[in-house]
């Protein structure tokens, strides 16, 4: 579906113009056009091909999905994609979006996302003076939109982490915590790899040789890849934290089973030693004076408890109760 | 054995060709010609070196086999090695590719595969407009769908990983986990010494200084190396889950100890305060009066029904049980 | 809030100068000026901007603050972010500082820190010759004071994982010791955002293609860097070393089960041979010559306390006591 | 000990030569002389040097041993040190060979090794049009033979984690499982150190500025470079897999706990029962009526066997018997 | 305090000189000055900065310490910092070595250091041949000794990490060797902090760009460097196994704890099942035939014995005692 297909000129709107005046606008070389698509069908993307003359091998890669963010030029054009990550419950779904960028044109296709980037274009439109630099800027304009995305989702990964983190140290729910790592690991995995190789394809459109399109604008692109290096760093962090907070919850599962075990041996040991005592005055043997003596079963009686008494106190000074 | 043997021309097929003709056919400039060869023989691969001038150190590679995955330039030829894995039960089977690539022919040597490369032939001859790059567009047709073929594979260990992941979590059959999932990181091994070492050589057919077959085409192995590199990250977040797996299984083995070890727990202390209770007035002390009084066997049997009724219940709430 | 706001010529202060004058002195070729700002409002910064005229995005940087270290050359002129690291307790936190330093002027904005730099610019004013070299000189004077404020941080952390260890290899409070490591952890890995992408980014102050500002003082970024890399090392060493420690505690905790479960054993047995005596003596066949013999009673708890002397002294000597 | 001193010419064998006229014949510029020594004393090395006229810290490093393998440059010459590897038992032992190489003259020196390069020698003279290439082509055989000798070492090794693996997975043995991990650990250690540094040094001998003597024979010692990879991979994954091994075997000693545990409190079961109804029966009250009921002593017994049973085929039903 | 204080000249020593005549002697082109100071005082190191007319910062680090070890250019200077390492106990310490390498001096600074370089001396004067290569050839010989000393400790390493796996392979002290591992891996760092900063140095001098004090004498440096490669080659398989000896620890101990598990459950057998046989007999029905069978006491005692020595037989078969 075809969202927006606007003409510009000199850092301001021209006209909405028709899908087949395209190749027209993108001739003249003092305006440029930015076309926005969403799910587009297969028709849609051939007629783009053929009014901006893009290449088949990109048009092939937009229309598949499930590539890999990357920046590819091909001759004076680029071809951009990106992965937007949108936090849905335990999972970290994926939506795509494609970039042409031309020296006159800028196409963006965007996939199963639910937000689109009207609010880019928005602002671009109140700021002629930016948007003068032409297809470049809007480049920018969008990538930084993307890139601005992840630092909510980094956010909620960080919280996620702090939650269970307070679990793990108060030992509660072992089970439901290893599973939750994991399933952050895998979040914080999918997230990487979507932020990882924009990194290198950035770098590539301020530093060394800049292709064309992105000339003047080095320094927001350089800024775009200094947000994306941070959400990086941020998620290399979460990473071995989280990995730390798997060995620390290994290490409380074995903690808590030392409490058991110590436990166990304790109320055994409480009752173990009546039932010796009681076992020895059970016994059959025909002199065994203390029977015969009438306060002799209270007293035994006395001293079990006694006994018991003074291992509970004991057990519980040594922390095993 | 020869599977085909066929000489271009422009795009189009000129004529199956027999072997002895080659080296006439390869002389003329303006056709190329493409053999496919199947588990060959030595004396085979001898002619092929006689009629295509190959270089004997990559003809000696193609014979003996059990090559890593490479590109080498010999000259003006390429030599490229590659690996077609594929999965059958418990294994990850690789088998091997070679391509010798010159101006004016494709040689393909294929050891052990099933599926041949007939389609690739095919789908070449029905695009004309493209095949007439010449022998460098028949080395990527060829390349493009050997990692094509390492997509379903990377699909077929990620649902084996979710399948695992499942019953992990679930706590049942943890030494079966382990078993799998050690073979699980063995298949994906296989597969990254199947798909690294050719990241690394796709890259010189495109970047830098392009080998001269490879001229023309570079947008299409630039398509291979992504697709590749696709590949290879979809193995590195693999190995990292089944990694991580790995640990949880541990962990999830550790946690079923501690709840194994409080069962018995409190199963014990179920037996032993009764038997305690039983040895007390299993006592021979002459004055033990309750043993006279009529209702006190029962009312102590009803006291050790009590207190583990008792006990049960709050082994129960405190999850022992 | 304008801490400071100075003109300096050949090494000296020249005068206290308004902001509005700024400007006029910047422009002057053989003087530079030194403002100092703290906690800035969004006013302040457009009128620096203004005075100094730095880059918009620059501006946006030291407004929004939460960059991460960083050195970005805007034309002739250096934007520097450095982060401050301070313990309180169990945290880690990080204020920012961010210098723009041109060649006529240095303006460092410091954000919700503790200790200003009022003693760099006193040292500075103290040696003229050294001041001279200019406003490159001051950001190294910058640079130095917030890199010198690391190496207590390391210590502290170092002493922190020294009381660790102790208490690791004693065996007292795992529990606590795993949490103190994953704190300890957590800080190192706050100290090492802040000075690994500095390493980077003052490598370029000295090494290769120097910005102009730093000419002639690149022994002493040099100098920055070197520290910044022995902090590193430090960290890394640090580290590595919590990671071991928080295995060796696993080990330590498992250890201390078998101790226990040893415990729980020898104890077990020390109640359950006499119990079995008893028994045996407490079953009712009419003929136990044994029972009849006046003296067996004793004899049998001699017995029972015999064995369990004797268990007891093994027990010790196998250490399981 | 001198093995062999030959001079050869244009791929042929001129004479064996006396130590003394080695000077004389390296002279000689469409001649090369051919030396290979073993285990030799330091005037054997002395004499070499003189004759050769070699770099005093090569021969030093080739008299005192325990390089690490390399390859130096010294000026025209280059001196290479290789590890042959050989498994004996549990240990690996490393034998070193060094080669000095100058454009008309090859120096193999080796030291405790088993088997010599007497086959390389044969084989060489066999092929003169190969061996027309000069001392770079004599370097490249014997390089390749070195490197030829990993890969049974290597496939040794695989066999040797094959067995290890079944016997982890059956459950046998771990302790003996976990000490030949160990020491498979220790002997990749030991191939790695013998193989990654060389991977390193025959890139320099056919990429980039190649050493004159090897010009010429560039696609033999890329052929050699690979071969090392392979290898390295090899170890690589070996690596991996043994790693990963140690930490099946670790999660397998716990499963067997938790099946001992299981085991231990299944039985204990099974005697706690009857124990306890023994224990109730043998209570000394007056009035307990079951005991004057004649049937009741065998339906007692009848009970607790009927428990037992009972007890045993649910143990039986959930795995822990 | 100054050690030496000498004038070279064509390899030869000329003098011992006062300290007031250095900077005489450093203006004459063909000979140089070596000094050697330990231990300093601030007005030493300021009287050599003033004869050799050393670099400020690099006096300031020569004079504070705790540098890393690194090699930086002050213009036609040379300013190496090295460590030294000496194992006391259980404890790795570390001595600093400054070199100040002119091209007509050396002047060597050690601190804290117990043997000194007086054999450097000794030697190089023994060798003028090679001592006329100038300072450069004096800065090799000094770090060629610093170097030599890291040997012994490595093999001293490599000694106590056998010791220790025998007794971890032997079940022994667990406890003392994963105090002992956390130890060795300590030391190892302290060493790899030492080696690792200076293998990328001492590249710098022989390798691309050269310092002029050092040229003619690369191939020395080389060595050096070689040298540094082959500890750091030895340091880093010994972290490996380190690190692998640490979880062989932990496996050994949990197999150490089924080991008491499975004897503790054995014993537990073996007192059970005749506590129960008796408790069975113990109870009070009127009508037990067997309590009135005179031969049954004995008997009943028989069984018990037989069933505890089938019992024993069976878990001695089975490895449980």
């Amino acid at each position: 579906m075809i969202v927006n297909c606007v003409a510009y000129q000199d850092g301001r709107k021209l006209a909405d113009i028709r899908v087949e005046e395209i190749s027209e606008y993108v001739k003249r070389p003092e305006c440029f056009v930015w076309v926005a698509i969403k799910d587009p069908t297969n028709e849609e993307l051939e007629t783009m091909r053929r009014e901006f003359g893009l290449h088949p091998l990109a048009v092939e890669d937009a229309s598949h999905g499930h590539q890999r963010p990357k920046v590819e030029e091909y001759g004076d054009s680029l071809f951009t994609v990106m992965h937007v990550v949108e936090l849905h419950g335990d999972e970290a779904d994926v939506a795509e979006v494609s970039v042409f960028t031309g020296v006159n044109y800028v196409l963006s296709v965007r996939k199963g996302m639910e937000h689109g980037f009207v609010a880019v274009r928005e602002r671009a439109e109140r700021e002629p003076e930016l948007l003068r630099h032409g297809s470049g800027f809007v480049l920018y304009a969008l990538m930084d939109n993307v890139v601005d995305r992840y630092f909510p989702v980094v956010d909620a990964l960080e919280v996620e982490l702090e939650k269970l983190e307070e679990r793990i140290f108060s030992g509660s729910s072992p089970k439901a915590n290893i599973e939750e790592l994991y399933n952050l690991k895998h979040k914080l995995m999918v997230l990487r790899h979507a932020v990882e190789p924009l990194i290198e394809a950035t770098h590539r459109l301020y530093g060394g040789r800049v292709p064309q399109v992105c000339q003047g604008t080095q320094e927001y692109f350089r800024d775009v890849h200094d947000h994306l290096v941070r959400v990086s760093q941020a998620l290399d962090g979460l990473r071995d934290m989280v990995g730390t907070a798997m060995s620390v919850n290994l290490s409380m599962i074995t903690l808590a089973e030392n409490e058991v075990t110590k436990r166990l041996a304790s109320y055994a040991a409480l009752v173990a030693i009546p039932t010796m005592i009681a076992g020895i005055y059970g016994m059959n043997f025909k002199y065994m004076p203390e029977l015969d003596i009438p306060w002799m079963y209270p007293a035994v009686l006395a001293i079990m408890a006694a006994i018991d008494y003074y291992l509970y106190a004991r057990f519980r000074r040594a922390g095993w109760l």
